[in-house]
């Protein structure tokens, strides 16, 4: 009998669970959602019942499970400590701790990490990357995010904050901060919230409508979005030099008329050893988080 | 009796070759021409011959060697493949196998690596980077370029192009093309002729020594070029997140007026993880690639 692998996505409104086969087959999914009350003290019992609950469905027993990997949407220590995670309730949380006192589970087996760290993860093992022996994730959403996997291994960068393509102080002229407190970053032009901020509209998702149909205002503003990413993927390059780009999140939506136009900027501004890195559409969307996380514990 | 080890750092006008312990202590160094002639045909036999009659000297045998490491300038792939690297007139050498049959040595043990990403390895082994997991090194010199150290391991890039900071496409504005074809890199403000074509002055030193002086002119030139350097690294950081950035280069010997400023401007544009990162000017000088080379084959 194979063993079987656990992968957990904790948001900060719905908990994503995968349930697969050790070598990366999704048996089943399933979804929680994500009680932030009491400072996030049932997120982990609650996975844990989880575990136990579709453990008993599948007649699986504790000794079949080969590991149990989550991902969380902070900043994680290699031993699997997260430090103050606001999106979740939480302050300091050990999660293989934890999660093996609930489980009277071998720690060793429960790994964590970064929410965007782990997504990229799951690209490279079963979506978009997993022809590639580097990837740079870019998810493209709310904000603008990312994850570096080397050789099979994320970077998470000293400080938690490698591939955090957004925070790159890459655009001039503006004069309202981030999210973060800078003036300047990408994720401010680049993120959803910053597209329909340009185009003056309700959402991204008009600009692209629009600017499809042939609103050359629309167009510009998307042609300047695309102009900026492209810069931030050239700076990216010749940082990390990834053979390929993996473009993810909710405005990846907008397909090859999208990726196609960072293409186009990228290569203009891309040093030319690196000028051909490939940049394709993420494929797993919203479960490359459950992929990610159990390839983590594999 | 303690292995010996040798550390070469092959340049476009000199051959620096170390001589080394196995615990990293620099024995005796010297230099040999880089003689480019007939397609740089007798680079690795000169190198070959400095080995030969340093163990001769110090009654060493080859089975005394615990490795030779050597940097060249230019891409080298895993297996110590040089592809056309023009600053030395080589076509297509693998150096391990050369060398190999010159000495009549396992090539299993000599190792072969970007010249820039040797110097970093060389800083982070026994220079300033050496209290760091991780460094980013940021040479600027002639040019601007760079290599990045995390775990002890250099990250090389699928193109060989990582860590190559002084490409980023980060100045708007200038009208005439970097070497490598494109406009906007920052090497064109940063590096040594960059600093004195924006000063309209002899050399980058004139510019450091009339600013240090008090002439308001060149002060300006210094901070619109450490503005510049620190948005690279606060790029570089957002992308890699080092523990630590080692500047080397002859225009670090510019000294704490330089590094200080590079870290005011750092500061004002890192993302807030990485605000902290340290910035230290390197140590070894011109010996970083032969210690860096040493360490590669140990």
């Amino acid at each position: 009998m194979n063993k079987v692998v656990f992968g957990i996505d904790v948001g900060g409104t719905t908990i994503k669970c995968g349930f697969f086969s050790d070598d990366g087959e999704l048996i089943e999914k399933e979804e929680l959602p994500t009680r932030k009350e009491n400072s996030g003290e049932n997120i982990l019992p609650d996975i844990a019942e989880y575990i136990k609950m579709t453990l008993a469905m599948h007649k699986k027993k504790f000794t079949d499970i080969a590991g149990i990997g989550i991902g969380v949407p902070g900043a994680v220590r290699d031993d699997g400590t997260v430090n103050k995670c606001v999106n979740l309730g939480w302050d300091v949380v050990n999660v293989p701790k934890k999660l093996s006192e609930l489980l009277i589970f071998p720690k060793e087996k429960i790994k964590a990490g970064n929410d965007a760290n782990v997504a990229a993860l799951g690209e490279y093992w079963k979506g978009s990357g997993k022809e590639y022996s580097s990837i740079m994730m870019v998810t493209i959403g709310t904000g603008v995010g990312g994850g570096l996997i080397i050789d099979g291994k994320p970077i998470n960068g000293f400080n938690g904050a490698a591939a955090e393509i957004g925070h790159m102080p890459l655009v001039d002229g503006l004069d309202f901060a981030c999210n973060c407190g800078k003036t300047g970053c990408l994720e401010q032009v680049a993120s959803a919230t910053g597209i329909a901020r340009l185009a003056g509209t309700k959402n991204a998702k008009e600009v692209f409508d629009r600017a499809k149909a042939g609103d050359k205002d629309m167009e510009e503003v998307i042609e300047k979005v695309c102009s900026y990413i492209g810069k931030g993927l050239a700076c990216a390059a010749a940082i990390a030099d990834p053979e390929c780009f993996v473009i993810g999140g909710g405005v990846s939506a907008a397909g090859d008329y999208f990726i196609d136009k960072i293409k186009k900027y990228y290569k203009k501004q891309a040093f030319h050893p690196s000028i051909d890195t490939a940049i394709v559409k993420a494929s797993l969307l919203n479960d490359a988080g459950i992929y990610g996380a159990a390839k983590l514990a594999l």
